[in-house]
């Protein structure tokens, strides 16, 4: 196996391997695009499971719009299309003839499905409308990188419709805290909700709420994002309903989304010198079972166990993979094992057997312990989840350590100096859009969010000296 | 509720009304293309749960490839491109440019897929791959319909690749058994399995495998195809791989896909005059709960009851809805539970509740019992499989009776002068397109398939006398 790059030689070099050597995904030949393998992809399917289950149990269900969108249904909300149509593809011919009015590939789905909704909605006893799609989108980027940023990419969009505002903004919230949650319980990686400025906000939305997450070179990275769409789309595409007085009045709405840059995030948030670290919840095999033997008869009789271990594993619902290749050493099925960031390997050979042992390697510690294969089930179920919370505890002490809070601009200059991330900047801000894209400009920073916590200690802005009620975070994003 | 056309005087109008009236999908404004509706994707999720599990227990991984394709590629493979260009979708700008080169939304994925499989191919060891992915495809079809044929459609397709020809071949019947059993033991649907002749191959495939279905109004609808491809992709984008004894060969190849046109299949051939009746297996509520109240006091307590029953039920597994609503009567819900095919209905009223009984309505016989309320989880969940049995048996008797022997072709163009299907016609063939051709011309029937029955009679043309060696299935078609 080729070794990788250090993380701290080259971050990005090292992910850029990380993911080719893991097979989680490969570059497509139409550039910036990406063909996800059976591995990355199986990260994904536990992801969009677990993420389903949670829509559904706050009451979603999911629909299919159509892909294909008339250009001219961008153009009804002015900062809709004029954030997007920068990154449009159009279809202009179809079935050998040029069409009449070209199609764009939806970069996003509020015009295709507020035109629907105008169908949908008459009274507010349609309401409220609470769908989720799992779809492909295309934007047509500049710089892509695998996962995090490629011109298609798979995602889920939920678009409701809601018949008062507080209605609206409680499940832009709602669904806010319905991603934190995803990104701590499922992903281990810690999180921080907040609100985008203005110069961040989706186009179209009055506000938009996000979490960011830390990577492993201190740069943020946006893991998902809940918009109050405000009466936006109805207005565009003349969306009333008669509410309860019997007036008319235009439709609330949100959209909310997350993608496959989750992968990338799980990579970057978690990744070491040797590789992935996956967590346990989202790991495709959660336990590898690696045999060690020289003859046949051993093969045999630790294969036998290696089996019968496994199977148990299963029982409990534990996602098992027993490497049984002849091909390759044990030595080299430990690399791999973590490479692909396994979260537990059990190596097992003829002495172990005898002695009624397993030893069992960690990933997230790096280390081993030999254990009684009495009660290994019982262990290795309770050892997931310690691995979660460990992983979740390490990523939280990283952040903590690279978060720093920033009170002159000498001091914010200077971190923001440096090649690569400064972490998460804790600085005033006097709240223009003007002071925020000179800092930007001077420094590559960008305010990754205005938290929704409560540290709300009064100051003045970092490079303009005007007022600010609190701080907010920033940082170097992906 | 509007009442639906009758499905005898207007099979096509009635599919159409039952689509959109049991909120199933929608036409998009792009022509052709298609909304799938929450009660409709439901079904969809249903049959990907289904479909998705006997992949993975027969050895398949999901993956996911671009949906732009480069439009040489598709030239590389000649029948491929002959078969797939009148009916492609052409991206010609991005990002406000022009693209060099134009890039088609996949058709079908064999030829992105093929190109990537030459990177992954080197020796027999990496064989063989075994890759399904969900996925929506374009094809620029004249004529749509909701489900059955529609520009934009979600389906999954499966792409092996194999070291020996007689690999690939089990591997294409393997899979094509996996549809037939998924039609009879999820659908209640009876089909056919056999092989399609020259002239209805996939475009590029050795042999094109299928599974023929009778709709209630006797036409024939194909519900999945198995291609065994050969090595044609194989040589198209130059995949070789190092055999066992060193020597080089090129790697052969299956396709497989069902789509979201299955559920149209769903619709037809269980459907009748008060809508849809769909399998309990499939069903997005098994069983629906209408409560039966005037006074508020009666609404509490026959909802109490319903609600644990619904509980009851739910913690077997059953999908269950209980209708509350206050906004419309019961017999507005009854009609509307038949509408959307809902399998089991119960009714509870005060008197029922006194009684301990409940009232417990059949969607597939269309009949109503009182039962005991003691046991009523344990009757509804073998029930639900005694109705799936029955819907079964329902369909294999219509198609049997719709399936006839035709041996003169006087016979033959009488059957199929009329109106509307002609039911399956088993007649001998001469095995030439050209004979099959002007049949069709003369009848508008097509062969349906060459079922792979051991039904091998032999005979004469069926028009033109010639020698033959087994009766094949003449129909009309969706």
């Amino acid at each position: 196996m080729p070794k990788l790059t250090a993380p701290d030689a080259d971050f990005s070099a090292w992910y850029n391997e990380v993911v080719r050597e893991a097979e989680l995904a490969d570059y497509a030949p139409v550039r910036g695009c990406m063909v996800i393998r059976p591995y990355g992809y199986a990260i994904w399917e536990n992801m969009q499971r677990a993420l389903d289950g949670m829509f559904k149990a706050t009451g979603h269900e999911n629909v299919y719009f159509p892909m294909l969108i008339p250009q001219s249904f961008l153009a009804r909300e002015a900062e809709h299309v004029e954030g997007f149509a920068p990154e449009l593809a159009v279809v202009t011919h179809g079935g050998g003839k040029e069409l009449e009015e070209p199609l764009v590939l939806r970069p996003t789905s509020e015009t295709i499905i507020w035109n629907a909704y105008k169908d949908w909605i008459q009274s507010y006893r349609d309401l409220p409308l609470l769908y989720n799609q799992w779809a492909n989108v295309v934007r047509w980027e500049l710089r892509t990188r695998l996962f995090l940023r490629t011109l298609e990419f798979l995602w889920q969009e939920g678009h409701t419709a809601h018949a008062t505002a507080k209605e609206a903004q409680e499940e832009t919230e709602r669904m806010l805290d319905v991603y934190r949650t995803f990104a701590e319980d499922w992903m281990a990686v810690p999180v921080i909700p907040g609100i985008k400025t203005a110069l961040e906000r989706f186009a179209g939305a009055v506000e938009t709420y996000c979490i960011e997450a830390m990577m492993r070179d201190t740069r943020a990275l946006q893991a998902g994002t809940s918009h109050f769409l405000g009466q936006n789309f109805a207005k565009a595409f003349d969306v009333q309903f008669q509410n309860e007085q019997g007036g008319l009045d235009y439709v609330w709405a949100t959209s909310w989304g997350v993608s496959t840059r989750l992968i990338g995030a799980l990579i970057m948030a978690h990744g070491d010198a040797n590789g992935l670290r996956l967590p346990p919840r989202l790991a495709p095999h959660q336990v590898g079972i690696i045999p060690i033997y020289k003859t046949d008869d051993q093969r045999n009789g630790v294969l036998s166990v290696a089996n019968q271990i496994a199977d148990d594993l299963r029982a409990k619902g534990i996602r098992v993979k027993v490497d049984d290749r002849d091909t390759v050493r044990p030595g080299f099925k430990f690399n791999e094992a973590e490479l692909r960031g396994i979260p537990v390997r059990i190596e097992l050979g003829p002495r172990d057997i005898e002695q009624g042992n397993v030893v069992v390697f960690r990933r997230d510690l790096g280390e081993k312990e030999t254990m009684s294969r009495d009660g290994v089930v019982e262990r290795i179920t309770a050892l997931l989840d310690v691995i979660h919370a460990t992983m979740f505890r390490q990523a939280i002490a990283f952040r903590d350590a690279n978060t720093h809070r920033v009170d002159t601009w000498d001091d914010f200059k200077e971190r923001t100096s440096v090649e690569g991330g400064c972490g998460f900047l804790l600085a005033h801000w006097d709240g223009t859009s003007e002071t925020e894209t000179r800092i930007n400009e001077e420094t590559k920073a960008t305010i990754r969010c205005i938290p929704l916590d409560d540290d709300r200690e009064e100051g003045t802005d970092i490079l303009t000296g005007k007022p600010s009620k609190r701080r907010v975070i920033f940082a170097k994003a992906y």
